[in-house]
């Protein structure tokens, strides 16, 4: 199974980069949610990999846990086919599969084109990508395509149950050194889900 | 079960009334597909329930049947949203989701609002509707939600297996007769279906 | 597809030789059954591919179709570990499973070893096996592991359709002339089903 | 979510009482197991919400947790129609569907009757009924009927993430002060189990 990687060689999740939220009153921020453990569930509503997998794995996330320790958070990462993907019908499709859980849109450096800001600085290879960050802010899970319910539940048991050393500046390496590939725009979908 | 009408009292199929085509070189029409089963299948793009009912349920008809007996048409029959399923919207879903059959896109009387024409000629109550046509060009079953596959390919092997009379003229009753109303814009959305 | 074999050619169905019933007052026999589609699923209670796909499916045709006109009937056809497969076994299964429909016990020549007297006359490979027969008694369907629902449906729908020519006498020819091998007892079960 | 019980308060799981071990080639105690998190899987071979839903998801935790982490456990807690499940009969069972990790036989204080001794001991209401075990032996979670991958990947991981604390001794509460009241016989089965 996935597992979660080692607390002491973690690097430091880069705070989300969006231009609109959907299901908050105010944009949310990873500094915000300290102490919380954080699922980011990172999609495209075109992508059925997502639609048929992600998002209703998400959703149960969402229901069965306390909010009060874990956040679960959408990232809509479109980086490809940007003309049908905007903010107007990511707003009907989260009306429509009535999700309740907040969905940050990722943002692009000027006009949407190519990965957008915050799936760069994560090096996300495509949609869906699940990113598991602890209660410090650093990031613990992060895999492209499925993860099964066992391994994100015993990722989530395992991150909530750590201690929290104040004192330690656990590495905060940077995620984003390596490029990511601009989007070909091939559309390349499977089951598993959309790639870059 | 849903059972097919009876032959006899059957209304005739009204012309598919659209503005364009994906998965066929030229524009399909009811008129061209006499002597075949013809499994209408009319969705929208942002309908949970045909996205993860029907559509794969028209996928597996495709699939099953020989081409030259059934024909399975899809129909995007938009009644709410319009700005943000338009036929490029369609197209990428089409693309990422691998249909290969016929996909047709409801015509409005203008601009795109309310209920397109052909939806309303069939008196369509929402989406996904399956429309099942005979041989001979009548409408035997028509179902609003979820139609099993038992029922399905009940219903497809009862109509192909119709002797044809060449001489009756069945009786052309008017399907169109009784007004729908025009969509509220609701998008009062279950797990089964898309009301209008 | 599978599809339905020729009336013309098919061969009559061989009599089930049972050596008892569930959920029937009385014993049933094929031939009371003239007139009705008969859908005969075979299956063997520790077989995961009977209990996982075909035990629902024969439970969904039983509950959609109309008596009157199909009638589905289970047969217990044990071919190994009849140790534990005995009727008091069956009897607590249809029970837990809440199964409804007539089930009957094939028969051995003898005791209970290798295969049975009705799964040896249609010359079946394993278990699950669903047989179509037609409204004159004949075999119109035999396979051996899963069937589709549109399938079995369609085929449902075309045979109840056929006309019964009264007058006809179809050919038919011997379905036992082949040998089966007696069972293995190797218990070669995969996500299909358990061969002999 | 059902959650894992207190550690400081949680009862010692009382030892198996088995009269005999499948997928092992000696019979395995909760004591030999101290230092691991145990699932325990109760379960009945004709109880369809346990071989539909129980036994699939304790294959799974098998294959995707480390077993020298994480101990899965079946034990086959007959409490009704044992006639006809025998050892014998789980043998064949274990066999077709494949199972692999090992399984006891719960015991009986004299001939198959009634709830078995280790049933009756950890007081659990049916089949399926799930229980886990922390790495010093006590009881955690314990659930009859189904339980969702997320709660017990969940609690897997919150468990092991547990500091052992070796000097601590955690309340030793008798876990079988209340009555069992004696199978009715009455195959009480539902989608979600059988209870005694």
């Amino acid at each position: 199974m996935a597992e979660t990687s080692n607390a002491a060689t973690a690097s430091m999740a880069p705070e989300l980069q969006t231009s609109g939220w959907l299901n908050t009153p105010k944009p949310i921020t990873l500094a915000s949610l300290r102490g919380k453990v954080v699922v980011l569930h990172t999609f495209q509503i075109f992508c059925p990999g997502c639609v048929q997998v992600g998002i209703p794995q998400a959703q149960r996330i969402y229901q069965e846990f306390d909010p009060a320790r874990v956040a679960v958070i959408g990232l809509h990462t479109v980086f490809e086919h940007h003309a049908v993907m905007g903010p107007d019908a990511l707003e009907v499709f989260i009306h429509e599969y009535r999700l309740r859980f907040p969905i940050g849109i990722d943002k692009y450096d000027g006009a949407p084109k190519g990965v957008p800001l915050t799936m760069h600085a994560y090096k996300m290879q495509g949609t869906p990508t699940l990113i598991l960050i602890d209660r410090t802010g650093h990031i613990r899970l992060h895999k492209f395509g499925h993860v099964s319910d066992l391994t994100v539940g015993f990722s989530i048991g395992a991150l909530l149950s750590e201690e929290i050393d104040e004192s330690s500046g656990a590495a905060e390496a940077n995620p984003a050194s390596e490029a990511v590939p601009a989007s070909s725009g091939s559309g390349a979908c499977d089951a598993d889900g959309c790639s870059v």
